[in-house]
C-alpha cells in the first residue's frame, strides 16, 4: 500500500488513501514499542518523529523506502511549528499515502497527538492512533517505583511542569495538597519552583525521585526529599529528559540486580 | 533457557536461575503488547496471567512447552488469594526457572507487580518489570479522548474505585474538587456514587465518558454528564471492564472511522 511508483492512471501517480496512525513510540527502550505501533512503521511511507523517540526505531522497523522526517526540538530550537507539522501531516498524507506520526511515551499524554488528527481529520484524512507505554508510569518503574502501591498511594496524578507561556503549571501548586502520588514531566527546570510548591504545603519531608533516560541504557535516578533534591539532581549530575516522582510509594523503591535494558537479550 | 528435560545433573534436573518477569499485557488489543513483552513471554517457562489479559496472547506469544495458569478473578471468584501467587511464583521459579506473570495494563498500576516482585526477591529469585500500555490512558484515547489536551487538562489523576474493604476510594472525593481529568479504573459499580462526589462538588454538567473492553473488537463507549451518566450507562448497557473519564477533556472527543482493532490488518 501507499507506493506511488507502482500505481499510475493517465500519467499521473494515484495515491494511496490519505492516512495518518498517530503512534506512541513508549518510554525510550527500542523494545518497548508496541507489536501494532511496529506494524504500523512497517507500512508507512512516511514517518514523522520527535526528539523524544528512540531513532533505532526507524532503521530497525520503517519500511526501507518510507520517508523519515525529524519535526521535534533540538537544543530549545524548533525545527517546526505546530502549524507547520499539522500541514505537513496532510500534504504528505495527500501524497504519499500513509502518514505515520511518532511520538515519545503515548500521544495522548501532552503529545498533541488529539490536535494533530483532528486536524487531518477536519481535511479529509483518515485517522487511527495507537497507545504506548507512557514514561509517566514506566519512568517511576524503570527506577523499581510503582505509581500505586497498596498502603502507600491509591492513586497518581500527571501533570506538565509548565504552561504554553513556559510559566509553572498551576496545578503543580494543588497537585501538592492532595494525597495523590504526584508524576511530573519534562520537568527538570522547575524543579526548585516544584519542591518549593511541596514545601508550602507542609511536605519537605516526602520522598522525591527523579529519574533521566528511563528505560535506556543511560538511564539514571536520584532518591531524596522535598527538601535536598535540589541539591541531590546537582550532586549526581542529573539532567534532562528527566521524570519526577513525589510521594510515599518513593520509599518502597525496589532494586533491580538488572538494569530493565538487559531484558533485550531475551 | 530453563528447558528442564535438557539438562540434568546426578539425575535430578537443576533448574534454571530462578526468574520473575512482571510483563504489562497492554489494555486488551492482542497487539498492543510491547515487543518486549513478546520476547519474555517466548522465553518463559510458566506464565501466571490474569483476567483482564487477553488469552490470545499465551497462544500467540508463549512457547510451546510453557506452562500457563490463570489465577485471576472470575465471576467475583478468586481462584488464588495473593498470598497463593506469592508462593507459586517463588515455586515455579525454583522448580521450572523464568515465570513471567502477565497482568493486564501495566502491572505497577494497582496490578501489585511490585508486592510480587518484592516478595520473589525476597525469596532468592531474580526480578525484573516490562512495563505495558495502561488502559488509564489507552481506554480513553481507544474513544478519541485525549486525557490531557491543551486549553481543557494540564493532567491527569488515575485512581482506583475502591480501597481494600470495597469502601469508595475516599481519594475520589478529593479528585472531585480539582481541575485534574479524572480516570477512574475497575470503577462501573461504584459509578452513582463517583458522580454523586463530582455533583457535590458542583460539577453537574461535567462531561463523564465510560468506556468498555477498551481496544477489543467489543468496544463500546458512552459519553453523558456527571448528572445522566449512571442513566446513559444503563440505556446504553455498558457493563465491566470499564474505565470512568471525568473531564472537559470529553468534549473535544474524536470520532474514528475505523476502530483502533481494525488497525491489526496492517
Amino acid at each position: 500500500m501507499g507506493n506511488l511508483s507502482a500505481i499510475q492512471t493517465n500519467g499521473h501517480p494515484l495515491a494511496a488513501e490519505p492516512q495518518l496512525t498517530v503512534v506512541g513510540a513508549g518510554p525510550g527502550d527500542l523494545d518497548l514499542i508496541t507489536l501494532k505501533g511496529i506494524k504500523a512503521l512497517r507500512s508507512a511511507d512516511v514517518v514523522l518523529y520527535d526528539a523524544l523517540v528512540n531513532e533505532s526505531m526507524l532503521t530497525n522497523y520503517a519500511a526501507p523506502g518510507a520517508l523519515c522526517i525529524f519535526v521535534g526540538k533540538r537544543r530549545r530550537h524548533k525545527a517546526f511549528s505546530q502549524e507547520d507539522i499539522n500541514e505537513l501531516i496532510v500534504d504528505y498524507a495527500k501524497k504519499r499515502g500513509h502518514v505515520v506520526r511518532l511520538k515519545g511515551g503515548d500521544p495522548f499524554v501532552f503529545g498533541r497527538g488529539l490536535e494533530e488528527l483532528q486536524y487531518a481529520q477536519d481535511h479529509g484524512v483518515e485517522v487511527s492512533y495507537i497507545p504506548g507505554v507512557s514514561s509517566a508510569i514506566a519512568a517511576a518503574g524503570a527506577a523499581g517505583i510503582a505509581v500505586s502501591l497498596r498502603g502507600a498511594s491509591r492513586g497518581f496524578w500527571v501533570l506538565t511542569a509548565t504552561t504554553d507561556t513556559g510559566a509553572l503549571n498551576p496545578d503543580i501548586l494543588e497537585a501538592a495538597q492532595t494525597s495523590a502520588t504526584v508524576v511530573i514531566l519534562m520537568g527538570l527546570a522547575k524543579l526548585p519552583e516544584i519542591a518549593a510548591a511541596f514545601a508550602a504545603a507542609g511536605k519537605t519531608t516526602l520522598p522525591v525521585a527523579v529519574i533521566q533516560n528511563a528505560t535506556l541504557p543511560q538511564q539514571q535516578s536520584v532518591v531524596g526529599t522535598v527538601a535536598d533534591i535540589v541539591q541531590q539532581v546537582a550532586a549526581n549530575e542529573i539532567g534532562s529528559p528527566a521524570v519526577i516522582i513525589l510521594g510515599e510509594v518513593v520509599r518502597h523503591q525496589l532494586s533491580f540486580e538488572t538494569a530493565l535494558t538487559s531484558i533485550q537479550s531475551f
